[in-house]
């Protein structure tokens, strides 16, 4: 069914079983130690039995610097914790695993950060120790390679930003100087890790800020990476501090702007909303006689969508977080003629608000409590109790649903929300929900909508579709009448007609 | 050549002799009088002697309230000077005009600015009343339609906004409600200017800002107003207080912050940047059965450009602002095969910054101390006086290109910079610059680059390439030595190499 999706993909020395990777992902299980623990080794070994093509493992510190919980990777007490979940992952399936390595500056709950302006070229030069050691430690705790961190609101993502301030040949207005420090982590990562140990590169494919750049240039950065050797690249967006909000005596969380919203695309974001920028560099790396394949990222939802940009060649393999988090088996029920099964993503972004208040992130649509993504064979669909469980009302200028709760043989996990806006001809899935109310804050008046709903278990058996219920929401745009104060020649200062203590707004019907 | 592009389009009663549209553009060219003025009528007699299809006269205000330079359509005392002009460019060609009407609310230098949450009902029924009144005046003088500014910072895009702060009717979650008073001054206009008076609206396709709208909704805004029987829309995007930058003493300017970028593409964006908005809004209207016109514009640059949109069903509309500006005889010239002797645009935004310092707003491509495009009909070519003019030196990380001034008949206008960056393959156009040098800021190393020039007169007639220069800038990453103090395990703070006072960073060579 997804011919491309599922072919195999090498990388350097590493052969990928398809296409789909699991983008690096916060998931705040680690403690504040850096070390492996139960709870990170029971979320990737999760993800590899779904069959995901390659892991990124969250980002690991290069260095020591004082952070929330996160994995570290700055020194040789990390190895047997890394070596034993790198051993895991291979040992549950034929998922690759890389560890995504990160150096980030200090930050302070004042809403002081460190700046790159701020590093001497002896911090620059330990940087890219630190880097090259890292991916040495990554090779010898047997991990397929090594992804380096250079995207978000982290240094190197920094050093490359259009807005590096840095005067000197790590900055200023040459793109030159700014990719200077990533190349030369490049330069010192393949020279420690060796040639046939594959390296990738995170990075943006615009920084979505004022003044930030676009895919003019994420292009040539793509093309100067391919140069020094990055066996793939990976496009994301946004994500940067420079227009992050700053909360009282909280630390600066680099995903609370626009670039926040565009790193993440929310659900009110059309599906492959960053593809735009895999494509722009793909298409340079390829017109330079390059093959090295791009990572596409942003909300891609499904397979069916993914072998699309596969087939039409806008990316050559598929990165998807949250998909993955809401169901690691994505993969294998698509591989196995199962999409069905498969529990979609909504894009609510609880996972990202439980980030952004320092909690460990799960999916909002999991059962309550877990913190790992339900696994179940079993293959009975929950069952309607009732022939029409399904209601609708129009009250307050909302479409509001309501249903009997379905059965299940283990567990009705949520249910899918699908709607149709053109008389039925094509229902779109729109939500999904654990609870059996619904509102549509989205349904305009003037326009007809249709709407049923699927239950799924566990294993993501659904229903079969409930009833279908229709409704209108009143097209009743009536004109006030007209003020009594308009005069023409009109310089006058418009009196109100009445004042706000006259009619208190929430009394006014229109 | 462009068979689409110059296809005549029905619009309601209206004929658009082609399918290029000039959107409204600040012109800072009136005085706070609000009346036409002299200069006024010669930009946009200068707009239809270039043979634009349908001309958006500059927003002029609906009601009284105080602003800078800005045209008005508030009062009958607006009616000659607004006649005269609408006269004036018919007598020109058979260019169409209308006017674009906006209401906004007050702002102050200390960065206060009322929101629409201050509006009483009162307040809002008046703007209906206002909005009727500037389109009946728009009728009686003369103009082919209507312009309803529904977008960037002003009145009705913050009801449209997702950030709607409203807490009744017009306001809240709910769609319905934020659409409300832009449907009911849709309504008022179409009752007052009649059924056969073209009325479009620009709004936005998306927000661009933290919480914004998107396409998602957009489309449906687009589908309701056309229910309501909007002749055609108009997309922008971004132009945003909520993220605009505040300088001190200084009226807040809504194109300072990332979503003015994204309203004004700058020339480090791809071309068409915008088009994914009009394709939503088209897309949902064909669907639901309406073949209401959609205006794309953002960085279409070229009829080349115009042409492939409209063949591939992208849009309905070709809106050029900066292109126009840069040269108004663009469809002309692109009409009678003289496509090669366009000024092109380069999107430097001199125009956007000169509106930003309240300046008159011309094009930094235009000879110096002109306010209108110059006109030309001389047909005789710039000549080199040398046969290879063009040189090129490679200094400091970059490249620098300079050359011996052509000469002209009448004078040389500027110097088109043409750049491969794939041995000789392909030549992109990259800038047009008026001196006789320039630095090339985006070139980087690894990467073999071309350059010719073409030197342009008044009329855009372009001499021959000059002779081409090859450059390279050299790959020296270079590996600094390794610092002496790292240390494995390595918890320790890491300690500099060097302090910054022994090893200024001027001084460092890499």
């Amino acid at each position: 069914m997804y011919p491309k999706l599922f072919t195999p993909y090498q990388i350097n020395s590493m052969t990928l079983p398809n296409r789909l990777v699991l983008p690096a992902m916060v998931t705040r299980l680690s403690g504040e130690d850096g070390f492996v623990n139960q709870d990170i080794t029971d979320r990737y070994v999760r993800f590899a039995k779904g069959g995901v093509g390659l892991i990124v493992i969250e980002a690991m510190a290069v260095h020591s610097a004082k952070s929330g919980p996160l994995l570290r990777i700055c020194g040789d007490e990390f190895k047997p914790g890394l070596t034993e979940l790198a051993k895991k992952i291979h040992d549950t399936s034929d998922s690759k695993a890389v560890p995504q390595i990160i150096h980030f500056l200090k930050i302070a709950r004042s809403g002081w950060r460190q700046k790159i302006e701020d590093l001497s070229i002896a911090d620059i030069q330990l940087i890219i120790e630190q880097y090259g050691q890292a991916a040495l430690r990554a090779r010898e705790c047997g991990y397929d390679g090594v992804e380096m961190h250079m995207a978000h609101a982290y240094t190197l993502s920094s050093f490359l930003s259009k807005r590096n301030k840095r005067p000197d040949l790590y900055g200023g207005k040459s793109l030159d100087n700014r990719i200077r420090l990533p190349l030369q982590i490049i330069k010192k990562v393949r020279e420690v890790a060796g040639n046939d140990f594959p390296i990738g590169v995170r990075f943006l494919g615009e920084e979505c800020i004022k003044g930030g750049y676009t895919t003019e240039e994420s292009a040539i950065i793509a093309l100067k990476f391919a140069q020094e050797g990055v066996d793939y690249i990976s496009l994301s967006a946004g994500g940067k501090f420079e227009d992050a909000v700053h909360k009282d005596g909280e630390v600066l969380y680099p995903y609370t702007g626009y670039s926040g919203d565009r790193c993440m695309p929310p659900m009110e974001y059309p599906d492959g909303y960053n593809l735009h920028m895999a494509e722009a560099s793909r298409r340079m790396l390829r017109r330079h006689g390059f093959q090295t394949p791009v990572v596409a990222t942003g909300k891609i939802p499904s397979p069916e969508f993914a072998e699309e940009v596969l087939q039409d060649d806008r990316a050559d393999l598929i990165g998807m977080a949250r998909a993955l988090l809401a169901d690691p088996d994505l993969p294998n029920k698509a591989r196995s003629g199962n999409s069905d099964k498969i529990v979609k993503c909504i894009y609510w972004n609880i996972c990202k608000a439980l980030d952004e208040n320092f909690h460990q992130v799960v999916c909002g649509l999991w059962p309550k409590d877990e913190i790992q993504a339900p696994y179940s064979e079993d293959t009975e669909a929950p069952k309607w109790s009732v022939p029409e469980p399904l209601n609708v009302l129009v009250r307050s200028g909302n479409i509001r649903i309501n249903w009997k709760p379905a059965t299940d043989n283990e567990a009705v996990m949520g249910y899918e929300i699908w709607r149709s806006d053109d008389g039925g001809r094509t229902f779109s899935h729109i939500y999904s929900i654990t609870t059996s109310m619904w509102t549509d804050h989205l349904a305009a008046a003037g326009i007809s909508y249709q709407y049923y709903i699927r239950a799924y278990d566990l294993a993501g058996n659904k229903s079969v579709p409930s009833n279908i219920v229709r409704a209108d929401l009143p097209m009743e745009v009536e004109l006030p009448p007209p003020p009594k104060a308009i005069a023409r020649p009109s310089f006058m200062k418009p009196q109100p007609m009445m004042s706000k203590e006259e009619v208190p707004l929430k009394e006014v019907v229109l």
